[in-house]
């Protein structure tokens, strides 16, 4: 059982080196080059580590890593949406469900079942540890378009209305890290590296 | 006090974005592309929540994320080195101490205090948790190079006896992952992908 275990665990883990050519909208830090998936889900585990502290709520730190770390994994058959894409949900996706149900139905049934349950409980943003996960999933490109002198905001021609109605979702994770987001938004205005609609 | 920390946590954050330029020997799955630090570091973390179960003794899984998490980010000053490097110790020079000084003390002193300790332990690799962080960090590349029709033991002409020694590490952290690797080292043999010295 436990080498039926394995060979299966072997197969998933081989499966999943593909988040790594999922490539995202955003460009890392101070770089025109385009963040992964695996490089994007890495940052949020740590970022969770690190800012636990501000959590509105108490968090199940481990539960939350799994979030993150698990998160985007269903874009290796269902490809990245944008987050300003307007065309196409972000959650929930029947593809996205197909995709959950096919690769991580490579694992064990009981670790299958586990993961699916903690990616769809990161996808309905309802618990505390969700809402934390998401704030975190917020926060990161905020951070990498404000070092990027606007980054995919200047580049998607993205306005402040909308950055800001997408943003405030980290307000549900932490209210203090919000009020710095905010900021950040506010001074990129500003800096006119984020514009307003006229 | 809670701002404060926010913004050191903040441009710790940014730092370690650095981790994503840091490129390894070993490529990719099936693929002629290095993997890069903060990939690696992904690809451990969901090997360690995966692969658990197998441990010999129990482990702390947060303890052990944290580990695999954090292990290559001295590198962002000191470099990678080869494990197959012959004139470079790999653990614990002064040169990464000073690294992990520099950067896990950009952030809140007790979080660096913390995060060096980590670090220290799994560079020991003594105690239960590092042993299995080792494993992970031995298996994951033994995996790439039997994908990738031997990889960087083909590439640098790493002899059997070599990937022998070192990948027996494997054992201390898990004896049931180590016999499904035994069997990967002795087929990649079989196949011609790794040469028995003469």
């Amino acid at each position: 059982m436990q080498t039926d275990n394995l060979l299966k665990q072997i197969s998933f883990i081989k499966e999943i080196d593909k988040l790594k050519y999922i490539l995202r909208k955003t460009k890392l830090f101070n770089s025109d080059r385009n963040e992964n998936d695996a490089e994007h889900s890495w940052h949020l585990a740590m970022m969770t580590i690190i800012l636990a502290e501000h959590s509105n709520k108490p968090i199940n730190i481990l539960k939350v890593l799994k979030m993150v770390l698990i998160h985007d994994i269903v874009e290796i058959d269902a490809g990245d949406t944008f987050l300003y894409e307007t065309t196409k949900s972000h959650t929930n996706t029947e593809q996205e469900l197909i995709a959950a149900r096919r690769i991580f139905g490579l694992l064990p049934k009981e670790q299958a079942d586990d993961f699916i349950a903690i990616w769809q409980e990161f996808e309905d943003g309802v618990t505390d540890d969700a809402k934390f996960a998401k704030s975190m999933d917020r926060l990161e490109p905020l951070l990498q378009n404000t070092s990027n002198n606007g980054g995919t905001w200047a580049e998607f021609n993205v306005p402040y209305e909308k950055v800001y109605e997408k943003k405030k979702a980290i307000k549900e994770g932490s209210t203090s890290i919000w009020e710095y987001a905010e900021n950040l938004i506010n001074e990129s205005v500003e800096k006119g590296i984020l514009k307003k609609n006229d």
